[in-house]
């Protein structure tokens, strides 16, 4: 993640600009503001504006007048509450804006959430960074044999060097013969005046999915939260867990009861259907059980064994 | 409007309490923050939070790095471009809360807007206000006899007394039933310690539509100006364009540019159907063109006429 | 929810037009198709149209070229595992439309949910019809003690005869009284011809809430689960429960599978928070946990010894 | 698009299973079901199923207890005046879904519009097909030297068999990198058996953005109306304008009143801003205008003097 000199210093600009205001301030979240959090080779997370904190969602729960707020431990109990319960409105009132720098592939991803307002970069319009995403040696995964959206072992000695090796070649050719067909390099110097370039909006299909594109993206805590427990979650993608993992620490500085609240009953959560609940009832009651009378499918009864840390 | 002198004190609490923040600044939103702006007999428009001003719409259609805004008139010009081209992301980057109190008839047109987070009072878990709307003399409105979803000429004398008398007996008779029906008064005393009441859940059913509820609202600008566009329109009901005035103000207070912008592009603006197009190019060449050579309806050339300032 | 010989005829009339289709069929579900279903006093729920069947759901999940469906066990081990894994977009994959009369009150709770299709019966532009709910006397309950949102016992007696004398009575009183503001009746009799009546938009706010009104309701399944789910639950209103339980009857028919498969995962499951899971491990273990060594609040401890079917 | 033989014998399969239906019917429409139309040199469209007609438009707008229509010119001056009002919500009880194949830079286009339901097909879990767009010739645009975001002249000569030639071999050359690092072919065909290959999810990061993918893609009539109106415009990237203009020609199937008001209100209409209507009103009233005696912009003067044929 290698800012431009001009980039630094817009960033570092934005930083000293302090201004007055009557609204709900989160110190902790001001720390954090305009400053890049690195995520894999190139990319990263800055936050660029909020709107509200933890008092907001008693305030909004309460259809209050005033702040709304109540003794720490009261507005902890109703933000427990809420989250229990499902009532998600509450935490619709905070708002929060990420500018994040990331792998096309992994924005096919997120961009599937679609509760949220995206502007991003735009290839038709203007030229698109040289850079690309190279997984660490440790990330360099065989296909899982047992889930066909998973990950295995990493790949070790000739092998491996040969996939860097090709992904590494085959994004430099690209973006060298994506700059030869616009006829421009990467800053818009133009190489041949005689000629004009390919149509940007054209040339940009030559690139492959593993370069980077950025987008400001804006969500509210509740959509927020329901990101992140299904893309900081182990299913996800490894890639894409990168940017949930660092978006939960700007979480935590945030709203820091919400996401006490969010970690506890969501992330760390676990969902019984009505046959796993019937198995926990007879394993409280001291009976054994197996799959086979639990009737559940293997698959249900491996993950239900896994999520009560119990041998399957 | 009455605010109770606890209500009226937390406002002002409210108002005292001033922050540093690095975040985007509105001045003269911040004037108006936390104060009630009075819409109807007892209804209000507070606006709670905000995030991002006009240089919040340049710096996300720029994805910047830093404030991404240049001189005035260029941020100017790109949002006028934005507006009139209908890119409307940049604008889904700002977003603003209020919290608002309204009676029930117009709310019930209000929330038919459904990309905004909304969070309603409740009548299954408190007392509804002692608060009704009854319509201003001059907005007795008969039925229009050309608009079945309008108004006509204003009633008057004994019948326009008639009806208020009918509105505010009812109104007032409902209530006390209500408090009936809860054994309790709108401050929650029992009124006979023997019994029980009614669930609130219930005894709520007995108000009328036009008592006062309130919420807190949230919106990004871009989907409050399509409110706008269709709330402070004329064809909208007077009740609800009151309140869309207001908010127009807001607007105007908040992100002045595109204020700007949006009273030209589109509450100013005209949309000409193709048939009313080739209309107005056969009247800019000099020809006459009456109703029956245009194609048009008979309602629809009124409007074309009444747009374009000519004589049906 | 006593039809007009018009209505029963119109309906009457569509259910005898069957047209030949290369669509979808599910039979179950056209055998309900148009029939009004009645819930409450007055009200109804009629299926009106649909899109695919438990077939479209494998369909997309395969993204097939043909049906996408396999052997009926097989579709069903999908359908659970996406079911289990949250993977919903293949169930946004069916539609279904209802038209629905209901009070307006329960209309209010309902029109929360925002990701759905809705064209309602318009006061502005029609005149209302003369119906209003009356609870069953089963269902006059007190206001609970203990949960501020809910039910206690059964109001008997006079009490309870009082609430039904006032309910009606005021409902009685307010439609006559809409009548008389907008001079003419239920089916437009104007009552003084040399008399203009209040604009209908006016009138209508005399209504109180336990009127009925009526839409048509489109929403996608995904989306239909997850109302059933907030709305068939013993949380939920009993009025707007009496609705979410014919819907089911529905879900039931058209996509029998998907219908397996929410009852188990979904309404009858049960969510346990990490604190929750960590007594489940000591319960099973066998050791004895209190409420107080648990970390939960009691009223977390209280739920999660019912959804165990323990004793608190 | 070459099908498979599976693939058209799936389709044609389907073609030929009739099924008797309650619903509405829509049977030029029928006549498209399930048959691929083409588009670019490998994409398709394909309509998968459909809930409505224009019959469900005014049955909605009436809240009908049947079908709702009436004649056939009453209920197109009904939707009409829907449409030219922006009564957007009966449109929205129409729904139709596709199944579409896609370049992936148009598929990052097209996912922008997020009132829609997908299905695409999985990288992580499948191997991508081998199919990749190379424009044809007459689509081989310079880039524009007026507008940032468009095309200009098109390439011709050596410069125009160059990017061929690079847009070509970097496909060939990515795809077979992508089977090399998986260890399989496009089959799944294992090319060495003591080995295992990468992840799936990591090895389609190869892959350029002129791959096509495929997905499920459903939308209410009203959203489908907003994507044409946008995609289907002159302002529109060629390749998201081709699909436009197919999707075009299902929807004139499908709803041909609701179509032919679209054409007429939406797609041939004109908007103007305040000051455009202040134009064309002294335009209309004789008068000389000029661009800087209009308040205008250079570049809203030469649209506005576009949308009225006149010379700029």
């Amino acid at each position: 993640m290698p800012l431009t000199p001009e980039q630094a210093s817009e960033i570092a600009s934005q930083r000293t600009q302090k201004g007055a205001t009557l609204r709900d301030v989160s110190p902790a979240l001001e720390e954090l503001l305009y400053t890049p959090l690195p995520v894999l080779d190139h990319g990263f997370v800055r936050v660029i504006d909020y709107m509200g904190t933890d008092a907001a969602i008693v305030q909004a729960a309460r259809v209050s007048y005033g702040k709304g707020t109540k003794k720490v431990n009261e507005d902890a109990g109703l933000i427990n509450y809420l989250m229990r319960h499902r009532h998600t409105t509450p935490f619709e009132m905070c708002e929060i804006k990420f500018h994040i720098k990331l792998p096309i592939f992994i924005a096919r991803q997120w961009i599937r959430h679609r509760t949220a307002n995206v502007n991003e970069y735009s290839g038709r319009y203007s030229i698109m960074d040289k850079e690309f995403y190279i997984p660490h040696p440790e990330q360099l995964a065989a296909q899982s044999q047992i889930n066909r959206q998973g990950r295995g072992d990493v790949l070790e000695g000739a092998q491996a060097a040969r996939v860097l090796e090709i992904l590494k070649a085959d994004s430099v050719n690209a973006y060298a013969h994506y700059e030869e067909m616009m006829n421009c390099d990467e800053a818009g110097n133009i190489f041949d005046e005689s000629k004009t370039g390919l149509a940007r909006e054209l040339a940009r299909m030559n690139l492959p999915v593993n370069f980077y594109t950025q987008w400001y993206w804006k969500i509210d805590l509740h959509n927020l939260m329901h990101f992140l427990s299904l893309r900081a979650d182990g299913h996800a993608q490894y890639e894409i867990r990168a940017y949930a993992d660092v978006m939960l620490a700007a979480l935590k500085a945030w709203v820091p009861i919400t996401y006490q609240a969010f970690m506890d009953y969501r992330m760390g959560g676990v969902s019984l259907s009505a046959k796993g609940a019937s198995v926990v009832k007879r394993l409280i009651a001291g009976e054994k059980v197996t799959q086979e009378q639990s009737g559940m499918s293997k698959g249900e009864w491996r993950e239900l064994m896994t999520s009560l840390s119990l041998p399957a």
